[in-house]
């Protein structure tokens, strides 16, 4: 017989809870105000004589009689009555997950900070406000963080809500602060400036023995404090940033590890430029960082959350597709008409999801759904992001830009490449540009530079370490005379390198092709004809399209327009005669 | 403002309707009979003061009253009446899509037949039988169609029901198949046996304007006349086989351009040793040989179908995964125990997404559910697929072999690869050997053969042809002397080709090397050194890793081992010394 579990909050994270639920057969009842909320939208009440409870989620009464009705309670949100839920439990009237324990530790993000520091995980700085702070005061915590302080309430701080930046320490600034933030009696904290580079996010399933496994990490783009778009593979760059995604995976389930009872957990961080990684905020829920897992991994957040609270196997985290964009769908106003927009937009373009949340009513900074992209590479899904998100009116082209660029111009590196092509010197450019342009024929994206084994070997090992990660797929290398560029970075990497023996001025290029072709056993180079670049290209794009149809469609139009020039030129043979041919076509 | 969709038929169609319906923000009205069926499980309705109507979807007062209430009305199951639909839309009550002429014509399968004939569409024989057939009547159909005779019902014949093969033209075997097939004067008609290879199947949508599009071409399986398991992408082998997705997309796109109205139809057909495809039938509606397309394709059939008849934009309908494929969870008895414990080794799986359907009764022959598996390859689906299929305990391993094979022995080809090894003459298998040595260590699914490309040209022709639809991403090719193989091989398909220049009895296999290496523009061949396919089996797991981030950390974890390997021989040479080391390890 199948556990009935219970809800507190029936928003778009209960809606989407609803959906896996339904799949599996597990019956739900959702506590939230109202009989047509998001999640109460798609999921009928398990029986007829038992409706889905109409109240607020934070009403202990209605709590204390959902315990009763059902098998595990567990919640959409973290801003529930943590010491009623503590009690249903001890009362056995049900299981609670997470623990009441956790959720009340994480809804005081300062206490929250304080348990991941003490069990040595890596928190952005951050300290507590006396309460009835003194100047005297302030000025101690101005001296550690400097100003402005950003001052946020320890409880119901989310989405840019409970948070104030303090700039001066004048009696004004003070009072105005406190005036906005500490209204009721709420306790301050003061965090710390912490100047990264990205926000990363990582979602991390935990079952009740304590098993943990966690989604690949994630790139989170913010405006105005709200998640707007987020991407998988997380995509990095730079000295220091070698396996950040298994560094951030690992500290992840290392903070999930500390906190008690199953279900999914969000762990927001931040990438600092040396490539070191600290925790900002653990949300214990599904979170809107993970949404993109729905389409683009094995097992959503949310099925992964009712796998893990109802004690079934953890599901495979793997993401499914090689690039994926989630995009929020936020109110700018109470119009729904930009976010309808976007919509239209979206169905126009190929990869993308839509989900609306059912909300009636829209108003600036609500979630009203949000979009998710799926595609064969990074760039395919920055194009196809970028008429979506000028859709939404919002953004203009200075926060575009990084996020979904404009096509680059011809000539010039595409900022989301699959195939690098290197050369050990700008000498060996003319020989290298046929393969640059077979790509632009195919239009694989692609970045041009110079690499050299012998005069800048940090560059190329630097550059070899960071290809896979940076999705690559494959990278050209062309070299003359000891020619130790491609076998060289094919040791610094595992993608396929292609290498061009480049013609020297002695030995017609037959050193450089020993030198490229002839590599030990163990590091392949995959080696062209000399001075063959075209062919490299080619092969690039072979490699590409054996794992992707619309390339490989490509190239079988290519070959069959190789095979029309030559028959063209049967035809042309035939009609003019050899001897004309030969004086008037091949002279030319 | 949204228009309310009115569904006729509350099973599992409609309740995969209700998923992107919620999504899309589209309001459902559904009728069938109760008030918890599938679809209404998860599909609230759209106001507080109008339930989903509560009655039989043939019923045509409750058709007329549900077509007052919703702007476009349409089917799950083609079983409805469709003189009623042709009235409510004369009457302009609402939109009915697909149009009521085209249901009609589906009923009826020997019209169905009739219609696509007429159109010059290929379909399997068949004839009617006419009403009150004489002996002589059926002697003539015997004599056109062989015993046993399929006669089938025109009208309600559907996963094996209605139908009954006659086996002799016995009064006594003629009264009962009449008996048992034309009860209520059904009217009759006689299918020919189709010797097919392959069932196959296509899912087209069509929207209001009559613009086609189509998804990829699925293997269909079936048991007992029920559909079973599906397979995405088909691969087919053969002479004659040739580009069969893209034929089958054609006719499939073809045959629904001469029906009426807009949606998604599901288009059956038989794939014929020579390559050709007959159709076999049509449905009018979202089809079970389309259920892999929520997890698998950028749009599903589902969405696609709301988009249809909603004019909206058509949905890419390409493949998002490599590889996937659909179990039925079909009732073997009363007991749910068969489909429970799939579901279960269905959760142990990376990949599956369980989809049940909320039905509380179980019995033989129906659909309570289904698994979809997607994954990176072929191989990894069918061994994903294997487990799951097993503990629905009706599928004996005679059935199970063809599907979902076991593991082939070591030594001996993969019936799915995804790398080919191929080789001029027996006596290059000692050269070609580490290269099968190495893909056995990564656990790439191989094929290891003779192909003489001076001995055996049409067999090298046809390999090459048919290895990108067979599922292979890479080929190895070892030649030596002349070593036309790889070269030529490689000017026959679009994947990337890997030369291993084999070491002839003269020369040193610098012969070998060139010929392989300088290949003309147009044409690449990825060479590795001499004799070396250790490298060239490297460079097909790198090909593979390109896109597959779990093969790259294989090879992350072989580079460190190589790495290890040689710093073990530093320590060595140190403690014994370098005479010692030369005398004693090196000599060994």
């Amino acid at each position: 017989m199948q556990q009935t579990v219970g809800i507190l909050g029936g928003g778009q994270l209960g809606r989407m809870l609803a959906h896996p639920a339904a799949l599996m057969g597990i019956p739900l009842l959702i506590l939230d105000k109202g009989t047509a909320t998001p999640a109460k939208q798609v999921s009928l009440a398990p029986s007829p004589h038992q409706a889905h409870p109409d109240g607020a989620f934070t009403s202990p009464e209605h709590i204390r009689q959902l315990a009763r009705d059902c098998d595990v309670l567990t919640v959409e949100i973290e801003h529930v009555d943590a010491a009623v839920l503590e009690q249903v439990e001890r009362e056995g009237l049900c299981t609670v997950q997470p623990a009441p324990g956790t959720i009340k530790l994480i809804q005081d993000k300062y206490l929250q900070k304080r348990h991941l520091e003490q069990h040595g995980i890596a928190v952005a700085p951050f300290d507590a406000v006396p309460e009835g702070a003194t100047v005297d005061d302030w000025k101690a915590l101005e001296a550690r963080f400097g100003l402005p302080l950003m001052v946020k309430s320890r409880t119901m701080a989310y989405d840019g809500k409970g948070n104030s930046p303090l700039k001066s320490l004048s009696e004004e600034d003070i009072k105005h602060t406190m005036g906005t933030l500490a209204s009721g009696g709420k306790k301050l904290y003061v965090e710390g400036w912490a100047p990264f580079v990205k926000e990363v996010a990582v979602m991390v399933v935990r079952n009740v023995k304590g098993d943990v496994k966690s989604y690949d990490a994630v790139e989170t783009i913010h405006k105005d404090s709200i998640l707007r778009v987020c991407f998988a593979p997380l995509r990095v760059q730079g000295k220091g940033m070698l396996d950040v995604n298994r560094r951030a995976k690992e500290l992840a389930e290392r903070a999930v590890a500390t906190l008690q009872g199953a279900g999914i957990f969000g762990v927001e961080m931040f990438l600092m430029e040396d490539g070191s990684l600290m925790i900002n905020e653990i949300a214990p829920r599904p979170h809107n960082s993970g949404h993109h897992t729905i389409e683009a991994c094995e097992t959503s957040q949310f099925e992964n959350h009712l796998r893990a609270i109802l004690s079934l196997p953890l599901g495979s985290t793997a993401l499914r597709v090689p690039s994926t964009a989630m995009l929020n769908l936020i109110g700018t106003s109470d119009s729904m008409q930009p976010i309808t927009q976007a919509v239209q937009v979206a169905y126009e373009t190929a990869g993308a999801s839509v989900h609306l949340y059912g909300k009636t009513e829209c108003r600036k900074g609500r979630k009203m759904g949000h979009i998710t992209v799926t595609g064969d590479s990074d760039a395919q899904i920055r194009s196809r992001i970028r008429p979506i998100l000028q859709a939404m009116q919002d953004l203009d082209e200075d926060w575009l830009a990084p996020v979904a660029p404009a096509q680059p111009e011809r000539s010039h590196s595409h900022p989301q490449p699959l195939v690098g092509i290197i050369m050990g010197s700008d000498s060996d450019l003319p020989t290298m540009l046929p393969a640059a342009r077979i790509l632009d024929a195919f239009e694989i994206p692609y970045e041009l530079t110079i690499i050299s084994a012998h005069r800048t070997p940090a560059r190329m090992v630097e550059y070899a370490h960071a290809a896979q990660s940076r999705g690559l797929r494959c990278i050209i290398a062309g070299a003359g005379g000891a020619a130790h560029l491609p076998g060289m970075v094919a040791s610094e990497t595992t993608l396929p390198v292609i290498g061009v023996p480049v013609k020297a001025s002695v030995l017609d290029g037959v050193d450089s092709l020993y030198s490229i072709v002839q590599m030990p056993r163990g590091i392949p180079v995959a080696t062209v004809g000399i001075a063959n670049s075209t062919n490299a290209g080619l092969l690039a794009v072979r490699i590409i399209g054996a794992a992707s149809p619309a390339t490989a469609e490509a190239l079988a139009k290519y070959a069959a327009d190789l095979e029309s020039e030559v028959l063209a030129k049967v035809d042309k043979l035939d009609e003019m005669g050899w001897e004309e041919y030969a004086t008037k076509v091949l002279k030319k």
